[in-house]
C-alpha cells in the first residue's frame, strides 16, 4: 500500500506532466498528408488543374465525396466549452486541450481523423446551425462537453433532422452509457442476475444517466424497474419542478411518470434501499453516497459511482458496506468504466458503413460486444470490462456497430462482419504504425527528461 | 515542339492521374499526432486527468492557447463552394477536393496545419457568423472560392470586426493580388518603368483585380493611372449600373469615381490603347483579349492574362502582337503567377507573430520579398518571379510579413527577422521531413503503377 503522500504525489503526476509537456509539443494533433508528394509536379494532380476532375465527379454524384476525399474518415469534435470534464463552463478556448486530446484518442484507438471545433457561443441554436452547415466536410459529428439541458436539445434536434445525413453523437451521453452498459451486463453475469428482474437506482439524471436509462430500456429494462434521483431527490409523478421544464428535460419528465412505481419519496438513501444496482453520475464525492445507504441495498449489489475526478463514494467504502462489484471512471481502481472503450470503435463502425446516424441500438451492440470480450477474457468482481489494450477490442466493437447499422437500414455500404473486421483492424493498426514511425523517425520528438 | 495531340495529352494527364489517385488515397489530408504515445499511460497526460491543468491555465489566460494547443499553427480553409477554381458554383461538397489540396499545399509549402471547412450554405451572413463562432479553434481563417460580391462583404466585415482576434484572409483576393504584384514589380524593373508613371489597364474587376487594385494603391499607384473594365466595358463615373450596386461593390464604385481621368469610353480595346500594363482576371480565353488590342499598348508592354484554365489571350499571341513580358496562371508557360507562391508564406509569417489580421501592407511586404528574391536570381522577360522550389522563398516572405505586422502593431509576439526566418525555415523543413519520412516508411503508400 502507498502512503497518503505517495498517493497524492501519484495523483498529481499527470497534471505536472501535462503542464510540462503541453507547451513543449504545442498541441497534440496536426494536419498530415495522406498522399505522396514526389515532386512539385504532383501539385497538378492534388491541386489545379487535375483536382477539377474529382470535384466535377462529386458535383454529379455527391456520394463520391466518400471515395475521393477524407470525409469518410473525418469527425468534428464540436464543443461550446460549457461542461468540460469536471471543470464546468470554462468556455470554448479553454476546452481546446481536451478536444485535441480526444482527437488523439480517436486516431490512436479508432484510426479516425478527428479535428477539434470549439465554438465561441453558449447557445444551443448556434451549435445546431453550425453543425448543419459543416456537414459536407465530415463523416460524423462528435458533440463534446456541452452542458445540460442544452445537450439534449442539440442532440435530439440534430438526430431527428432529416437534412442531417451524417451521424451526430454526444459522447457524454451515448458513449458514456455504452461503456457503463457493458460493465453492467457483465456485473449482472458475475452476480447471476437477470436484467429483467433487477432493480436499478440511478443517482443523478444528467446527460450520462439520461442516456444510460435509454440504453437500459433498449436492453429490455422497464422503467418500472428504475428509481432515479436528481439533486432534489427521488423522481416521481408529482415533481412539478420537472414538469415545468418538461420541454427542456423530456426524458427526465418521462422518468417521473414511468419510473418508481411504488411511489417512493426521499433521496439517495431511499432510492438505494433494496436496489440491486446503483448507477451514479452525480456530485463528485466522496460522501455523495454514504456507506450506510449502500449497506441497505440488495445482497451482492453492484455500485457504479462514476463521478469524476472523485467518485460519489470511494470504492473501498462501498465494498466495506457490502457492495460486491464496484466500478468507477478512474484508472487507479479496478473496473474502470472509461469512455475511451467506446467512442473510437462506435465511430469506426459507423464510418465504415457510412451510417446516417448512431442509434441507441448501435450503442447497445457496441456494449454487448465489449461485454462479450470481457467475458471471454474471464470475469470476476474486479474484471467486468476488458482492458483498452486488448487487441481485438476496437475492431470487434466496430463490427457490431456496423452490422447493427446495416440491419437497421442506416448504412450506405453493406459489408460482412469479416470485411468490417479487416477494415477496422487495418485502419487502427495503420494509425498506430504511422504514429510509431513518426516517433521512431524523430518527427514526433521524444519526451524531454524532467529537469 | 510538341504536336497538338501531344500537348492535349499532356494537358489531360493531371485530370487522368487525379481520377485514378484520388480514390486510391481516399483523401489528401489526415489528422496526425504531434506528441508521443509511449504507452496507454500517456493518455493520463494528454487527456484526463492531466489535461485539466492546461485547460484551467487557458481559462485564466486565454493567450496560453497559443502555447498549449496547436491553435497557433492551425488554419481553417472556409468555403461555400460558390466559385471553385474555374468550375463556378459547384457547392460545398464538391469543393472538398480543392480544400484538401489547399491544405496539402499549406503543409508542404508553409508548414501550416490547415483543415477544410466546407459550409452547406450560399449565404454571406451564414459564413460570417460561422467564422466568428469557430474562432477559438484556429490561428487564422483562409476564405476560399467564395463568389463575388459576397466575398467582398464576408472579408470586409470580418476584417473590420473588432471581435475577430485572428487574421481572416481571402486567398482569391489578397493571395492572388500578392503574387501578381510581385510579378509586376519585377516586370517594371525589366522594362525600366517607374510604377508612378505607369498606365494600368485592369481587365475584369472581380475579386482578384479588386484586390490587385488595392495593392497597387498601397504601392503608391494613383487611381488616375488606372483604367478598368468589367463585362459591360470601361468603368467611368456615369456607370449607373455600378452606382446602383455600390453597397455590394464598394471598391468597384470607388474605381468608377476615381479612375479613368480622361473619361475614356468603350471596352477592352479602348482600355488597352496606350496602356503599359494589362492585368486581366476576366472571361477565360482565348479571344477575350485580341492581339490587335495588345498591339495598341505602349512599347515594351506587360500583359498578364491570368484567367484559368485558359488565359484571355495565348502568351504567344500577346508576344507576337508586341507584348514584351507575359505572365499567366499556368505552369506550362513562363512567368507563372501562382497563388502557391503567396498564401503559405503569408500565413506562416502571420501565424509566427500571432498577427491579429493580414493587412494589404503585409501582402505588399510579401510581394516585395518575392520580387526581391526573383531579382537576386536574375530577371529577364521570362523570369519575373522565383520558382516555387527556391529554398529561401517561403521563409523570406514569411519574415517580411511578420516584420510588417510587428511594425503595424498587429503582432502579439515580437521577434527579430533572424528569429522569424529560423522559425519559418524550421517549420517548413520539419513538415517536409515528416512527409518524406511517412513516404519512406510506407505510411503514405507509393503511387501505384498505371495499369
Amino acid at each position: 500500500m502507498l502512503s497518503k503522500e505517495e498517493l497524492l504525489a501519484k495523483a498529481n503526476q499527470p497534471s505536472a506532466d501535462a503542464m510540462r509537456l503541453h507547451p513543449y509539443y504545442r498541441g497534440k494533433v496536426q494536419t498530415m498528408l495522406k498522399c505522396p508528394v514526389r515532386t512539385f509536379e504532383d501539385f497538378s494532380i492534388w491541386y489545379t488543374p487535375g483536382v477539377a476532375a474529382p470535384c466535377k465527379a462529386i458535383q454529379k454524384e455527391p456520394a463520391l465525396a466518400y471515395e475521393y476525399t477524407n470525409k469518410a474518415n473525418t469527425v468534428a469534435i464540436v464543443t461550446d466549452g460549457t461542461r468540460v470534464l469536471g471543470l464546468g463552463n470554462i468556455g470554448a478556448q479553454a476546452g481546446m486541450p481536451v478536444m485535441e486530446g480526444k482527437a488523439l484518442l480517436f486516431k490512436y484507438l479508432g484510426g479516425v481523423d478527428a479535428v477539434p471545433l470549439c465554438l465561441d457561443t453558449q447557445d444551443a441554436d448556434d451549435i445546431i446551425r453550425t453543425v448543419r452547415l459543416i456537414q459536407p466536410t465530415y463523416g460524423g459529428i462528435n458533440l463534446e462537453d456541452i452542458s445540460q439541458p442544452k445537450c439534449f436539445r442539440v442532440l435530439d434536434t440534430l438526430r431527428a433532422d432529416p437534412a442531417m445525413q451524417i451521424p451526430v453523437f454526444h459522447d457524454d451521453q451515448q458513449g458514456t452509457a455504452t461503456v457503463l452498459l457493458a460493465g453492467l451486463l457483465n456485473a449482472l453475469k458475475v452476480t447471476n442476475r437477470d436484467i429483467h428482474n433487477t432493480r436499478f437506482a440511478l443517482v443523478g439524471l444528467g446527460a450520462a444517466n439520461v442516456a444510460t436509462l435509454r440504453l437500459l430500456q433498449a436492453s429490455g429494462v422497464s422503467l418500472e424497474q428504475v428509481i432515479a434521483t436528481d439533486s432534489r431527490g427521488i423522481l416521481h409523478k408529482d415533481r412539478s419542478d420537472i414538469a415545468a421544464q418538461a420541454e427542456d428535460y423530456p426524458d427526465k419528465w418521462r422518468a417521473c411518470l414511468g419510473s418508481n412505481p411504488d411511489d417512493v419519496r426521499g433521496g439517495i438513501a431511499e432510492a438505494l434501499a433494496g436496489a440491486d444496482v446503483c448507477i451514479a453520475f452525480a456530485q463528485p464525492g466522496p460522501g455523495t453516497i454514504k456507506p450506510e445507504w449502500v449497506a441497505r441495498m440488495a445482497a451482492n449489489s453492484i455500485v457504479f459511482p462514476c463521478s469524476n475526478p472523485v467518485p460519489e463514494i470511494w470504492p473501498w467504502e462501498a465494498k466495506e458496506a457490502g457492495a460486491r462489484i464496484v466500478g468507477t471512471g478512474r484508472s487507479d481502481f479496478p473496473n474502470q468504466l472509461n469512455n475511451s472503450l467506446g467512442f473510437p470503435a462506435i465511430f469506426r463502425g459507423a464510418l465504415d458503413v457510412r451510417a446516417r446516424t448512431i442509434t441507441d441500438e448501435m450503442c447497445l451492440a457496441a456494449a454487448e460486444a465489449l461485454a462479450a470480450l470481457g467475458e471471454e477474457k474471464g470475469l470476476d468482481d474486479d474484471h467486468i470490462v476488458p482492458d483498452m489494450e486488448e487487441e481485438t477490442l476496437y475492431p470487434r466493437e466496430a463490427v457490431a456497430v456496423g452490422l447493427k447499422a446495416i440491419e437497421q437500414g442506416l448504412a450506405r455500404v453493406e459489408l460482412t462482419g469479416e470485411e468490417l473486421y479487416t477494415l477496422a483492424d487495418e485502419r487502427i493498426r495503420n494509425a498506430r504504425a504511422m504514429i510509431n514511425a513518426m516517433m521512431d523517425e524523430g518527427a514526433i520528438a521524444p519526451v524531454p527528461p524532467e529537469e
